[in-house]
């Protein structure tokens, strides 16, 4: 396909993928798993086209001098790239969503009410540079019964193309139309416009920076599923269990802080001021964390930046932390109301009201009690893959599994049942 | 408060929202009931006063020739006023959604991972006359912890605020800010404008024409829940019960037309032609509904419009209807596709294969088998009382009740567990 930009091809490929969710939303559980098998086996078979693409765009991005970790997260290894495959078999062995029952009664004439599970339908997803989100949520998408419509990072183009044949083919192979999944191979920020203003979208799922959220926020006509920013904080209250809460700290911060589920801010109550909070900030710098103080925390040593309503706003991303010290539980709350970005809370507490409080009282996606805020997560949670985590409220919040790719619809029986009036 | 629109002082009621939800979201079932209940005697107090305000809004409808149906809708008549009060206690009856447990496993390292029902937020609703309204959705927001903000029909306007003091006044008596229930006393476009883009919102539900939905996919900034048309269809199959059909048709089309989930066409099988097809067509016409027909309905006499593409998408809301004959069930779905709004369809059949066909293959909110398309509703269903008839696809598909104004969040609680990576 030619890559220059044009309208009129977007809006043709988006009106495949709405024809072709008329066959997916009907598939059975088998037949979706055998796009997924076979996808594997082409994987496997294909694999030295798709690492040569994939170097490509690997030593481009390296030549034009991008993040290092935006490279890394680009690259394909052979470890990975197993990985990728095997998700798939892992996406197969999940219960299928499709059909399943959420509710069923009669109401007081006999009429039998069921709600059921049905594919959501065309899906958007827009991410950046990982070319293994291609393929994972693709298999997530179709294994829900929806078709997907994947607009992935620039720097990825020739990864994502190669992927994306393999997917196409694997579905022509099933006899499933190749709108099943539908690639856009534009990097023109008009596609992701037009996009995300199509009548054939059903809902669009934006994975990405400030930048892209800003664009959704203002071009969005199609309903959002937002993954945007995680400010995460962690309370230390002050009957924390000071081992756990120093392994949790470091975890949450350390693990891997360009993730959302990263520790952006670290509360601490003032009774930890001269043991445990010393200890916390010293391993953390040991961890070359930059440490942002409010002013008791300053006092702790040279080298501490001030902490600022600004620096309480920033998702840092990286090994950059803010270290606040408060008196309350209350104070705590109110913190997190101002700055939090209703992502992932936890509390590190052995005291039962104030752990009972803190969730009750913390309005996040998710609320932890004395656990790592890097657990927020499907594959931690147990539930077998995710396709991110929903910062927004309504319809998925926190991270999304097969369910949320799908809606409901009620099924009646009657018996020739009436309304009266 | 000066009913000359100003931006600032919507937002500054939204802001007031924005902080009641602090209040609303934790409140305990007895303290939202004693609200309700409260309401309710003020209700009964108010009642003069609450009903000459409403004749106001009457007779200026009268007099400004408003469409006679609107003008029934606004009238709150003394039956209608006490069914209004008894909604509040029928309200204060249902289950409290917010806190219930909607999932709860372990992980396999032992992590608590439960997901729990969650106010929605900050929720505004956008209706038409029906005066009702502003006390049923009022009701059902406070149950499930949300704040609503109130934007009614211009035509109603005396009546609304006089019930929205009452509500507002029942908050306060309760010791919770009147930012619980916010009424916009504004009829200007763009305080809706205004609305549909507050970053104070957390949902829109817009219940109207299309005017409103115009307005609403132009200018929503804000996740939206439309309450859009119904084109609902029947389809008689070939093995239908010839006396229930011709029941469920007349009750579908003829007990209140002015609903969303009326039917406006008949698809019937041609096995019909002779005999069931031409009594129903004649019945209907007793009951003076306008029948726009195919040509091969058209032959079944005089007076019968042709019908067209333009009809086949037209919501009638109204005595008329829609009559095509059908060879097959295929022929049925695909018309079904081609012009129906995804809000309720029914098929009439006594043959299994057929009924499952029809419910797996058309993608509505409410997909029925021998009943009428009119008790696609909250109340009918025996769920005690309906926020309206979702046509969005994502969040709350179909009849909204309770559940469907809260949102989720994980609660996990863990012992010291980190993540491995």
């Amino acid at each position: 396909m030619d890559r220059l930009y044009d309208r009129k091809n977007l809006e043709a490929l988006l009106r495949d993928a709405r024809q072709a969710f008329y066959r997916t939303q009907v598939l059975k559980p088998k037949e979706k798993n055998a796009v997924l098998t076979r996808l594997s086996g082409l994987l496997r078979k294909e694999k030295d086209h798709v690492l040569h693409e994939n170097q490509k765009d690997y030593r481009n991005a390296l030549e034009r001098g991008l993040d290092p970790a935006l490279c890394d997260r680009l690259l394909l290894t052979e470890g990975r790239y197993v990985q990728m495959v095997q998700g798939l078999h892992d996406v197969c062995a999940l219960p299928d969503p499709v059909g399943r029952s959420v509710d069923r009664w009669t109401n007081a004439d006999g009429l039998l009410i069921e709600k059921v599970r049905v594919p959501l339908g065309v899906v958007g997803v827009i991410y950046e540079s990982r070319p293994n989100v291609t393929v994972e949520v693709f298999s997530l998408c179709l294994k829900a019964g929806c078709c997907v419509v994947l607009r992935g990072g620039s720097e990825a183009l020739s990864s994502n193309q190669a992927l994306a044949d393999l997917i196409r083919q694997a579905l022509s192979e099933e006899g499933i139309p190749p709108g099943g999944a539908t690639f856009l191979p534009w990097t023109d920020r008009q596609a992701v416009v037009d996009l995300l203003s199509s009548k054939d979208l059903d809902v669009v799922i934006p994975r990405g920076g400030a930048g892209l959220m800003k664009l959704v926020n203002e071009h969005a006509r199609v309903p959002v599923l937002k993954h945007d920013q995680g400010i995460c904080h962690i309370y230390v209250g002050a009957s924390a269990d000071p081992e756990k809460a120093m392994s949790v700290v470091i975890n949450a911060k350390t693990s891997r802080p360009s993730t959302c589920n990263a520790m952006e801010t670290l509360l601490v109550h003032s009774s930890h001021r001269t043991t445990l909070l010393p200890d916390i900030v010293g391993t953390l710098r040991e961890k070359e964390v930059l440490v942002y103080g409010c002013p008791e925390t300053r006092k702790l040593g040279e080298g501490i930046l001030p902490a600022s309503p600004d620096t309480y706003r920033t998702e840092f991303l990286s090994l950059a932390l803010n270290v606040r010290q408060v008196e309350t539980l209350d104070e705590a709350l109110l913190h997190i109301r101002e700055y939090g970005s209703g992502h992932t809370e936890a509390i590190l507490t052995r005291d039962l009201e104030e752990a009972e409080r803190f969730q009750m009282e913390v309005d996040s996606s998710c609320v932890m009690v004395n656990a790592s805020t890097r657990l927020h997560d499907g594959f931690a949670f147990g539930l077998g893959a995710e396709v991110g985590i929903s910062t927004s409220r309504i319809h998925a919040r926190g991270t999304m599994g097969l369910p949320e790719l799908t809606t409901t619809k009620y099924l009646v029986r009657g018996n020739g049942h009436l309304r009266n009036a």
